[in-house]
């Protein structure tokens, strides 16, 4: 259709069309970019891999063909930690994963998937968006030829999978758990053995016993990955990951090949993803979590509030020494922190008074 | 750009361009749609009438310049309630609103843009998107010749602004207090009597003693208006709106005359700026509130826990009776309860739980 409104535009629309025409049906075969998108997922995993598939679709779909994306699941093309080198080096022009998983490439990129006991999915959109966080993250992969764009969200997580109960952070001491980021630091703190590790790798671990304990995501994602065979107990609230950002990183030469109406497809497909993927799992987790306890007779359990405590405060130690790296990683952790004090404070009146309210009585 | 890439991509780069190249540079001239956009907001208002603008923007950017829209605010093509009926017979193309202004239309079309003590922000885009909640819009809105997209979220918002305290339901007898859609009629349930009128026409109103409170949004809306200026006391949670989200409705002749990747741009489009005027309010809100305390002297007051419960038992009946108009609002109904009902129960182990941890201490 592309075509034949500029034959319309420009008043050709009487000209012989010829092989021209025969390219409309195989508009993909003559894409203008042809894009690999490399993602840290199985292939074809729920809200994950089904999430970069979409991605790689609506960019096709907006740009009438002009770009094509093909897609690959970890281990694919390369590795799932090695999504991000692989996407800096050109080896595929675009990336799915988590900015968690990049501490070695540089620890502050942490704060752009998330913090223990920060903010929730819409706060982390409010401040990526709108408060400054976006340019942040923009500048720190700006030093690696990346460009990150916000691509989905977990929600608030679960807390994990145990084969004990954890009534106090005594019961944390010695084990090993699978968690990334800054939440794993805080869990080697509290006296375990933080474990990093893919998503697709954790049912095996977990089941053969290389970990004791693991988080991965949210009821749906769990599910898919079979932890309930496992590990029966199932602890809330995801304290270290309230409202998780996926990235998409785009090679910083090949977005800037693209002609301007081409990188702001780019750039808003990402940003309605973004939603998309989040909505999804609003939508999948109260069923899936339901699944879990009704059918796998999964024990679900509440950390206790002095876990939480203790916990909160090795939080409030590790963002801290994270704002002492350098001069950019205090200006990220400033921004955050603002960002955040501000947020809770709305949401006293806003968010949590209004759940208050509605689930009183 | 797009013009070149297309003589690249179909091999007649070599062509004299003549007139045609000349339109390159004007590419807003030679637009293949030129398309109004009438709002319900005064025009640049914040958040609503600049978030019309920033869609507007967007289409065209994301068009490379074929779809060019024009913005129009409130009363200069048509008043704000009038949206809805231009957009249908197509005076204009598209339109940005709220549904819940159309009771006068349909009376279930209010669920679309929220319920008291219902969904919130992040739980309606759940619902719309992957919970079947949009379908069952462009089901409604189609009788109509209407295409609706969600395109803004206001989040939680403030439960209004009064001259008096409420200490009980009894201060609510009498009061005439701007309210539009179902909150409207929990309020007259109440003893009340709920008043609609359009944002631009809060402060005269209350000001003047025309109505004796308003609620109108959040605290980076309602600063802009100036209603501190009329009212001192500034209730929350808003109870009635705890997520509303704002439309887009398109002429359905306009949008199928639109090739596939144009009518791929326009609702992608919408779903981008859905999630920008969320995260727009979510970054702007804490500091309008403070600056409405600090700076204002604006007093905060919670509604107490007794109207809160009555106000809530009114609600059900209102959507109970809501549910036995016909068998479509039966089927919304049902929809919207179920997904709901789902939500809350998620909620209290991972939203509410999760801001409930992260308060303590």
């Amino acid at each position: 259709m592309q075509r034949r409104d500029f034959f319309k535009q420009a008043g050709v629309a009487s000209l012989a069309l010829g092989a021209g025409a025969a390219g409309i049906g195989t508009a993909r075969a003559a894409a203008d970019h042809q894009w690999k998108l490399i993602t840290s997922w199985p292939k074809n995993f729920p809200m994950l891999g089904t999430g970069a598939n979409r991605l790689a679709e609506l960019i096709g779909e907006l740009s009438g063909g002009r770009i094509q994306v093909k897609v690959y699941g970890a281990g694919e093309l390369v590795s799932a930690f090695e999504v991000f080198d692989a996407v800096a080096r050109g080896t595929a022009e675009m990336g799915h994963s988590v900015a968690s998983y990049w501490k070695g490439k540089s620890e502050i990129a942490q704060f752009f998937a998330g913090v223990p006991f920060g903010m929730t999915a819409q706060e982390m959109n409010g401040w990526l968006y709108h408060g400054g966080g976006l340019e942040l993250w923009t500048e720190l992969y700006a030093r690696f030829g990346l460009i990150p764009f916000p691509a989905g969200n977990s929600e608030v997580q679960m807390g994990g999978w145990f084969n004990k109960e954890i009534k106090s952070t005594a019961d944390l001491q010695g084990l090993k758990m699978r968690m990334p980021g800054l939440g794993g630091e805080v869990i080697r703190r509290a006296g375990g053995t933080p474990v990093s590790l893919p998503g697709g790798e954790l049912f095996t671990a977990l089941e053969s016993g290389v970990i004791d304990a693991t988080e991965w995501a949210s009821p749906y994602i769990d599910l898919a990955s079979g932890l309930h065979k496992a590990a029966r107990y199932y602890y809330y609230p995801g304290f270290h990951e309230p409202g998780t950002t996926l990235e998409a990183m785009v090679n910083r030469a090949a977005f800037e090949a693209l002609p301007a109406d081409l990188q702001a497809i780019v750039r808003n497909a990402c940003k309605a993803i973004n939603q998309d993927l989040l909505a999804e799992q609003t939508a999948r987790n109260p069923g899936a979590l339901r699944t879990l306890i009704e059918r796998h007779g999964v024990l679900l359990r509440a950390y206790p509030d002095d876990v939480i405590a203790e916990l909160k405060r090795l939080t409030e130690e590790v963002v801290s020494e994270s704002a002492q790296k350098d001069a950019f990683s205090r200006k990220v952790v400033a921004s955050y922190r603002k960002f955040l004090q501000e947020s809770k404070e709305w949401s006293r009146i806003s968010e949590l008074a209004y759940l208050q309210a509605r689930d009183q009585g």
